[in-house]
């Protein structure tokens, strides 16, 4: 069983393995890529994974067998789980509670081959109903403040296996970038009674510089005080604070530029690694529906500067948001 | 001329290349290692640097010539320039300034295969002194919030070069992750009228399951809410906000207590790349003499999951801290 427990200075969450952690000798094995094997998402590896909570497959095939279009099951080795109390308490000055939660993996398609942005349009709009009805589902749970779907494309950016795949992780306190957004969000909104992300948006489509792309419904850009090159901001063109908000038209939408912005930096940047976080209000809403604006960042990795940022919060991106976005929208896709 | 560009939901600071920023095919290349030929760093390649604006050398030889211990020269490539004023302005809804600073390299020693941790005790000092040295000279300028001291060791640390080096960046900005430490702290303060560090330096000495070694003025421990396997703090066991209020045996006993901690870490995990930061006051106090309490974070590079983290603020740890603890308290050094 896992704890999740409080920084006493920062009030930062971490989930820490606390039963049997990963010892220093194995480390040096952790270093080197995934060995290959068969793949426990490929078809016909069914059994390898623990049973399906939810599938779009043929009509007529049996759970947990191939014929699945997305296939959405447990995660093997999860950080949280699912059964028990939270369990907050003391220990000393620190708080603790226990690792509650849920961890799912969303396996994207059947092809161990294809990245995300390399499927068709209609194969990714099914990789988001997934994400959507997931996220309707774990809402449910009162014990659950957090949904927070993201996603490793690569070793390098943390990645375990190879065949595509989205993480979603229902967690018993909001994670401190979203609470950042919202404070930051709610501030502009109780000055100007506008949507600080609805501002951005006007401004970047009059000034065009920063933007990618966009469609009827979505805009992808670069942002203005961009942490990492070729950091990618993908958001709704009109005000909505929360992902379930979606219908039809906007998942087909959503798709449609997340294939498009996807291929756009794989071209590029030649097929980097990359993260994408969605970052959408608490469950429950937390009183966010007009100041907050739901959104998915997308980071290629591209710079190995890490531990520096995490120690300081301070960010040297070499590249500029206006050349970004001039390269990505030149891409030959 | 860099930027210093301010999201405008969260208030975060991003240093952005505004002139010539890499471009997309800068980034193959940057994946690679840094290549060979003649270091900047070593004896006989002084004119390769900026002229030393401080060093530790033998009596008699004259600046940028062979003869130093230590030697402190402007970074070649900056981050921040010194010259100019901070220029704060508007870009629409946006908030910039000038990217006014100073960006220094402290080179460790001649020796251009040891690790700081490597060098003896006294040369170590001579580190830490020159830390103290730069700091105080760049307190003075009015326009620096902050001054930041941080080491890159290793290419998967972000290192660009082989020999050792620390670097110094004085900001017109304090950086987000002190400022979130001086509000958790200030909180605890004017709750209990104690420093929250002071306290987890009480428990941590009475628990001891998270204690890796002391002396007589400094700890070195695994935070119980530990962020990455093996991320170790070392603290002043005594009350004390800033740095630069240490004094001889405060220097001494730092050198010894760190050289030790990096000796323990390179042991134990088979000499992982790592980065440090030192979290201080800022420039001018900002009142936290009661409240805070500097300290130097230590993060070993051990795990590759990197954007998910950046971009939810939500860490998963493999290791206990207590499992980490006992491992480097057990080293052989």
């Amino acid at each position: 069983m896992h704890e999740l427990r409080k920084d006493p200075v920062t009030g930062r969450w971490v989930i820490i393995a606390s039963e049997r952690g990963q010892r220093p000798t194995d480390f040096a094995i952790n270093r080197q890529m995934p060995s290959g094997g068969t793949c426990p998402f490929c078809y016909g590896s069914e059994d390898k994974t623990p049973p399906e909570v939810l599938a779009y497959r043929k009509a007529g095939t049996p759970p947990d067998s191939p014929g699945w279009r997305v296939r959405v099951v447990p995660n093997k080795y999860p950080a949280l789980r699912i059964e028990g109390p939270l369990g907050r308490r003391a220990a000393g000055i620190y708080d603790m509670m226990n690792a509650v939660g849920a961890h799912e993996v969303v396996i994207e398609s059947p092809d161990h081959q294809a990245q995300l942005g390399d499927l068709g349009e209609a194969q990714i709009a099914e990789v988001l109903w997934a994400y959507f009805d997931r996220f309707a589902d774990l809402m449910k749970d009162s014990r659950f403040r957090y949904i927070l779907i993201f996603k490793n494309q690569g070793a390098d950016a943390g990645a375990t296996l190879e065949h595509s795949h989205t993480q979603i992780i229902a967690t018993p306190v909001v994670p401190k970038r979203v609470t950042e957004e919202i404070q930051g969000a709610r501030q502009h909104y109780d000055l100007r009674e506008r949507c600080i992300y609805c501002d951005i948006i006007q401004q970047e489509l009059e000034n065009r510089t920063r933007l990618v792309q966009q469609n009827e419904l979505f805009v992808a850009l670069e942002p203005f005080a961009a942490r990492f090159p070729f950091e990618t901001w993908i958001l709704p063109n009109r005000h909505s604070a929360s992902f379930d908000s979606m219908q039809k038209p906007d998942v087909e939408a959503l798709a449609r530029l997340l294939q498009q912005t996807l291929r756009r930096i794989k071209v590029t940047l030649g097929d980097p690694p990359y993260n994408y976080v969605l970052h959408t209000a608490p469950c429950g809403g937390n009183g966010v529906a007009e100041c907050y604006h739901w959104h998915l960042e997308i980071f290629p990795k591209l710079t190995k500067v890490a531990g520096f940022e995490w120690g300081s919060g301070f960010y040297i991106n070499p590249t500029p948001p206006e050349i970004a976005a001039e390269a990505l929208r030149g891409a030959a896709i």
